[in-house]
């Protein structure tokens, strides 16, 4: 074994409620695509998941929450969709900046421990 | 829904190289166990995995370490069994304090967000 090769850590994090998961790497990808498509079910096909999967998955993280996360708008050519709320969108940010944060400190965490002893 | 009710975090951490997993919580898990049983294959029946699968993931751990984690006992009364060597025992309680600390660093970056806004 090459004794030169680099250990990497990886991780997932989920912020969760006693209902259960709020969020995660998954849901905020939705999140995400919903933001750029505007509908939810552009966005659920682009993640090769059922439209049922995503609604449930939104319906999920609105519970969790004070406000929706996702609104829907009506109207326009597309006769209405879905769009991140304000709140939607904060915790888009916060979650991905927590997350990257986070792969940060564990790198370096692991890059103090020398594993070769 | 209660405003009051608390935002947990959870994660999980794998120690990786080019080659893939090290170290994950399910193989560590699996180390304890030999620890404590002194045998892999009743390792494995405690974590219900077929022996073939738990001597996959201790072949993969030795083969991503310049020293075996685990190695072989031979005689005694039950004519040998499996035990941690030293790097194994060190490798599991430098994943095991890494993955602790990084829960208290997750739910305390958490804890000073505001997710609510």
């Amino acid at each position: 074994m090459d004794l030169s090769q680099k250990y990497n850590i990886k991780s997932r994090i989920w912020i969760s409620t006693e209902q259960g998961t709020f969020l995660g790497e998954g849901r905020i990808e939705l999140l995400k695509k919903i933001d750029e498509m505007g509908s939810m079910s552009r966005a659920a096909k682009e993640m090769k998941m059922s439209y049922k999967k995503a609604w449930g998955l939104v319906t999920s993280m609105n519970l969790h929450f004070p406000e929706p996360l996702v609104v829907g708008t009506t109207g326009g050519v597309n006769g209405g969709g879905s769009i991140l709320s304000d709140s939607g969108k904060r915790l888009v940010e916060i979650f991905t900046r927590l997350n990257e944060e986070n792969k940060i400190y564990l790198q370096t965490e692991l890059e103090k421990l020398n594993l070769l002893g």
